[in-house]
Formats: structure tokens, C-alpha cells, sequence
């Protein structure tokens, strides 16, 4: 479907992730355009043409807040390892001999596809050569919140964090008013950059009233060096420097305490919470029932693939449903409305976009997937949150639909060519 | 291809699973009837249809050591509630209502559906009208482990644990012998067969040779309950009534003791660990790598769709590897090689099949998946177990290869028609 054709969805059962959790059976929206016009049930009253999806699902794309998307490279590199031995031996030199710009460009366009397949519709990526990051996804058609990674050190893509910085604020000017990048200064973590440029961090986003994204608080290792470092823990020194505001999201925040965690709430800060990446590096399981009794946004995050190693927010869904009952002793924590909410709306919060995405209502951006229910996965379905949260797998996902247009339909993508994509990594041969 | 045919499957990478972990790079594997005849590198010695399977992976098919299979049909009925309300309110009023003979069947290919499409071949079941699941799996070419689950109230099957016992071992004697179907004893648990059951029980195993499994320390309260009854926990209880040996296999084993765990390597009882279950009811996290420090043999469970809510054995092998990571702080345990092993070879050892199933090997029989590597999620390859435990999902997996039939090509069901599954699911209408 064109982007600028007005068109409906019709014979749907929409899952809207409105303030009400409205659930509309036998129901339709209209695009025109970017943009939702009306939703309701029965015939659509606009004219435009009409596509009946059979009685599927339609629901928000996933919001994937916390995602390193060019790593997908990496994916699988090494595994089992403790984190600085994954990290100094693994990861940072297969980095610094393969993060070139065009291998940046191939690992991007494998990750946009596998995020595309498994319903993501925005992203909120930290990585280097954004610019060529977010050539790739407009060129896919996805929406993404991203900047040039700041950090201290030379990476391939700065010798330092002065040109990190000019990279970052270049990026913010280049991409201001894109439909489908959303610039935004992310910065890796406090004991990563020096006072000084997390100061500057923070006047760039206060300049261009972007959002921020950091890792906070992943590993007790890092609570502990940032403590002996500064005198203060990595929320006490954002709080310090005003950078722990509604503007911030915190990747990981495993090891928040209790102070921390009435901080985050009182400031409005946002958690992207990474539960298979968290898992999988042994760093722990962040407490997020307590989070959520706190009030605070968590949305979910998959990490970057070389440590979950997919970017399938289905899965991380539903391990985030799962894994606070088992490590609480307590199986009412986490539902599965509260778990498609981390995974669409707090998304759309935590990036400061929930005034044009993550629940589907007039006026809000056309970002949505359609899922197949005539499956045994989603057979029978009791109750629509539970069959997607706990039953769906990513392969029921038939079409994807970002700002108005399809980036998948029957499973086969629009805007990527997969075999291509598929063959141009396996023959970098990396590592090999 | 017919069972009754000499064939080569060629140009494969083979994870064998054997005991050196052999991985066979450009093999083959050639089958004569049941039986894997040959396996080796180029082209195949013996005459027959070949089929190039492009380089793709070819594995052993999952072995899920504990599911409730019929109850596929009660998938998403009830969620995120205590395990007692859960029980009590909604899975036992709907199983009074809805279990009769003919809905088992529906569940019953509901689920064999569903593993088919999930890659697995070998499944233990748990529950009722076992004649008329193991009737729906000899149809469906699946292989499995089962009996009449074994307790003392009356269920829509049988009016008392008297009568459960001879449905018992009527079953065993109907359906020793079978090419798929496995009898064994199949009891509830501790909790809810009394002594002089779980007596017969033992002596009816030691009969007729079969393998036993039942429920052990699933939840803090069943152990609680047990020891305030008999004055020992399940486990202890067990073995004093002879029922810890190494015909057994304990599912879920959350809350074993030192004393427990020292019990189970000494008397060889394996382990059915059910992660996702443990998770979703609140059941807890099993310590596995304490248990496989001490040389237990964990194998993998789905447990029932009722609470998982899917029967997905590369989810639960993914859940396997990541979760004990995040819960000890350990990122080396449970490492991939561990993880695919508890789904294969060490499922097989708990059933006491690894003379036949669990592995590539010649006079094996072949039960085996093959899995498609050119697509987004098997991109790149790096270390084959990774990319399997970790990056894979499902729709990865092509073809399914039972006792020498196909069962999957192409992710189409050769045995089974998915569509009327679905249909009739649909139109039992349960809890409408």
C-alpha cells in the first residue's frame, strides 16, 4: 500500500493500547497517509480502499528501546564468557578490525530486517557511523531514536569525545524534522565519559530538546567502580550533573536502590529494561515489580545481538512476563497487559514519541502489525493479551506497517532484499 | 519420503550430539527404513534417492522430557493468577467440563501440531484417555513416552486411583512393542497418590520395565505439605518407598535439598526441568548448575500449554541457557553445548531411549529436524550451538524427520492438516 493513499484495515480485532485498553472486535482503521484518521468498528466511513485482514490481529509494532543494531554483525561472536573477558577479548577487537562504515551499513540493513520480521516498528539504537545507521533505516522505512554513541575513547568512527560530540550535534542538526529518524543524544555510561563531556551531554539536549539514553546501573562491577570513582553511584552522579530528568531513559538499571528508584520516579526518567541481555551476561535480574509499584516507565529493550543474540521483542516480551514470577515467588507480577505495555506505549514514553506512537488512536502515526491467528500458536485464544504475550511467536506476524507504509506483507519484506542481506554478511567472512 | 526407502540426506553440517560432539562438516546422513545406517563426510557410500539439503544444519529432534499435551486446548485459559487459584477456580473446572474423550484427541493434534512445527520428535506425556493420545500420535508419526497419569480422585477417565492403575496397565500391555509409542508409568505426584498407590505404581514399572515419571518439589508449598503429611519431603518419601532409581525421571525439581540432589546422582533419577512453567506459575528457579555439578541428568519440559503457554522446546532450551546466568551472576554456566544437550541426548537418557534416539548415530533410529541457516536469524554463523540456543526461533526449522518418515517439509505438516486443527479448536467453543 502507497504511504499517500487513503486506504482501511477492516475485519480486524484491534488492540488499541489506549488509556482504556480498548479492544475493538470486528474492527477497522483508516490510514491517510502517515497517519490514523479513524478507527472503529464494522464498515470503515471513509471511502479509500478497503484490504479485509480475515479476523487477524492488529496491534502497535513494538517499541525496542534499547538496541545496538549494526552489532547484529556480532551476533554470536563469543557467548559463556564473564563480561570484561566477552567485552576486551571478543568483542572490542572484532570492533576495532571490522566496524567500518560499510560493514556498519551491511550489519544495520541484517538487524532492520530481523526487526522488521519480528514486528519491531521503532528502535532506539547506540551505536557508531550514525549517520550511516540512519540512512539505512529511512532507506528500510523503519523509525528509529538515534545519535552518534559519545564516549571518551577512539572508536572507528571519532578519534575522541570532542569529535564524538560534534558528531552527535551534526547528526541532531542533519536529521531535525525526518519523518522517520528521531535524533537524540545518547551517551554510553558514566564510567565511559569524564564530567566534562557529560556537561556538555546535557546543554546538547537541553539545545535541541532531544531525548537521552544512557546504560545505567547494569552490573554491580559498575555500581561499585562508578562509587569509588565519583563518591556517588551512576543515578546519585546523573542526579548531580541534572542529567536524571524526563528526557533520560536508563538501559539495564539493574542495580538501582531504593533511593535511586524514588529518584527515577520523582524525575520521570525512563528504564529500558533488558531482561535476555541481563540474563545472559550473568549481570542479574533488575527488580521491575518494584519499579512498577514506584511508578516508574519501564519499557524493554532486546541489547544489541552480540549479547541476547537476536533482537526479537516477542521473545523479550514474553521473558519479561515470565521472569519476575519465577524470581518473586509471585505469579500475579508482570501480566500480560502490563508486559505488551513495556513493549509498545512505555516504549513510545521512554523516547518521547507517545504523542505519535505506541498505541493505535486517531491522529497518531500509522506504526502497526497485523498477526495471523489462524495458527496453532494462536489457537485457541482465551484472552487476546495472553495468546500474544505468551503463546505468539514472531512468525505469526504477517505485515508490518511503519508511517502509513508496508514494510512486510505474508511475511515477505517490502523495502530489504533478505537473500541479499544474507549473503553480503556471510561473505565478510569476519572472524573466520 | 516413504519410511521403507534407502535415502541420503547430503551437504548437511550433522550436529550429532554424540558423545565427542562431532560436528560433520559437508556430510551425510543415510537412512534404511527407521535407521540411520551411515553418516560421513562427501558423498554417500550406499545406493538410493539423495537429497541435497543445500548446507543446511541437520540436528536430532528435541526430546521434551515432561508436557501435558491434550491440555493444549486450555492454552491462555487463565494467567497470571496463584497457582491454587489457578488450579482450583479455572483448570480443574474447565478439565471436569471439557476432558472428555474426543476433546483429548483435538488437544491431542492441537499440540502434536504444534511440537511438529517446533522440531520436536519425542515427547513424555502426562494425562488422561493415554489410549486415545497415543492413538493420535501413532497417527501423526510422533514418538512419545507415556501412560495413564496416575492419581487417587476420579477424573472424566477414571472414577478412582484403582481404576487409574489397571487403565495403567492395560495401556502398557497394549502398547509394548509399538514402533512410537513407549508405555511407562505415568503418576501424578506424592501429593496426590497415597502410599499404597505409589506402591503398585512401583511394582507395576518393576513388571513390566518401563520408565516412571511423575511431579517432584514443584513449589516451597508441596514440600511444605509433604513433609508436615509423611515426615520427609517428596524426594525423601520417594526413596523410601524404592521410587528414586534410575527408571525415574522427577519433573520440576525446584526445591531439592543437598541431601535431595546427593539422592538423585547417587540413584540415577533424572531431572525434567520446566523452566518456563516454574516461571509463569511462580513456582521459583530451579539451581540446575548445582545439580549439574553433582551429575544429575537434566533434561527439558515444555510442561503443559496451560502453563507456558506454548510447547516450544527452542524457547524452553533458550530459557534454559540464559535464565541460570542472570540468577547466579554466572554467564559460563549452562553454556549452549550444555543447553542443547538437555533438549536432545539427555532427554532421551531420562525416558530411557538414548539407545535409539537423542543423537546421530549409525543404528540410531532417525529422528531428526533440519534447519534452514539463509535467513536473518541464523546470520551469522559463528559457533554452530550458539547460533542454535541462542539466536534461533522456530520458523528456522524445515523439515522434521521421525523413525524414517517425514512428518515436516518445507514447514508444511505431511501427517497432520493444520487448518482443520485450528477449525475444530476453534469450534468447541470453550468457556465462550
Amino acid at each position: 500500500m502507497q504511504e499517500s493513499i487513503l486506504h482501511s484495515y477492516t475485519n480486524a480485532v484491534i488492540i488499541t493500547i489506549n488509556k482504556c485498553m480498548d479492544i475493538i472486535k470486528n474492527g477497522y482503521i483508516t490510514v491517510n497517509g502517515n497517519k490514523i484518521i479513524d478507527i472503529g468498528t464494522g464498515e470503515p466511513k471513509s471511502g479509500g480502499i478497503t484490504i479485509d485482514v480475515g479476523g487477524k490481529i492488529i496491534m502497535p509494532g513494538f517499541v525496542n528501546a534499547h538496541t545496538h543494531m549494526p552489532m547484529t554483525l556480532y551476533r554470536g561472536i563469543a557467548d559463556d564468557l564473564p563480561l570484561m573477558e566477552w567485552l576486551e577479548e571478543h568483542i572490542w577487537p572484532a570492533e576495532a578490525k571490522y566496524t567500518t562504515e560499510e560493514n556498519v551499513r551491511i550489519g544495520a540493513r541484517l538487524g532492520l530486517a530481523e526487526m522488521i520480521k519480528t514486528g519491531t516498528t521503532t528502535f532506539c539504537d547506540m551505536y557508531f557511523f550514525a549517520d550511516a545507521v540512519a540512512e539505512e533505516t529511512e532507506k528500510a522505512g523503519l523509525r528509529s531514536v538515534m545519535g552518534e554513541g559519545i564516549l571518551e575513547f577512539a572508536t572507528n568512527s571519532f578519534e575522541h569525545s570532542k569529535a564524538a560530540l560534534e558528531k552527535a550535534e551534526n547528526f541532531i542538526k542533519k536529521w531535525s524534522g525526518n519523518k522517520l529518524i528521531h535524533p537524540a543524544v545518547i551517551f554510553h555510561a558514566t564510567y565511559t565519559c569524564k564530567k566534562n563531556t557529560l556537561i556538555k551531554v546535557k546543554e546538547m539536549a537541553e539545545k535541541y530538546k532531544v531525548p537521552m539514553t544512557t546504560h545505567i546501573s547494569e552490573t554491580k562491577g559498575e555500581v561499585e567502580n562508578v562509587t569509588y570513582e565519583q563518591g556517588k553511584n551512576p543515578v546519585q552522579y546523573l542526579k548531580e550533573l541534572k542529567l536524571l530528568n524526563n528526557k533520560l531513559t536508563g538501559a539495564h538499571c539493574v542495580w538501582l536502590t531504593e533511593y535511586d528508584q524514588k529518584d527515577f520516579a520523582k524525575h520521570g526518567t525512563s528504564i529500558a529494561h533488558c531482561p535476555t541481555s541481563n540474563l545472559k551476561l550473568g549481570s542479574g535480574i533488575a527488580p521491575i515489580p518494584d519499579y512498577l509499584k514506584k511508578g516508574i516507565n519501564v519499557a524493554l529493550g532486546t541489547d544489541g545481538a552480540a549479547s541476547n543474540n537476536n533482537l526479537d521483542m516477542v521473545e523479550e516480551m514474553r521473558l519479561a512476563a515470565l521472569l519476575h514470577k519465577g524470581n518473586t515467588l509471585n505469579p500475579t507480577v508482570v501480566n500480560a497487559k502490563t508486559a505488551i505495555k513495556m513493549a509498545t506505549i512505555n516504549g513510545a514514553k521512554a523516547l518521547g514519541l507517545d504523542n505519535i506512537i505506541g498505541s493505535l488512536e486517531v491522529g497518531k502515526r500509522a506504526d502497526f502489525i497485523i498477526i495471523d491467528t489462524e495458527n496453532t500458536f494462536m489457537t485457541p485464544i482465551y484472552d487476546y493479551y495472553s495468546a500474544i504475550v505468551y503463546s505468539m511467536n514472531s512468525s505469526c506476524i504477517e505485515t508490518v506497517v511503519v508511517n502509513g507504509k508496508e514494510l512486510m506483507v505474508g511475511r515477505e519484506l517490502v523495502t530489504l532484499n533478505e537473500n541479499l542481506i544474507v549473503e553480503q554478511v556471510k561473505s565478510l567472512k569476519i572472524m573466520q
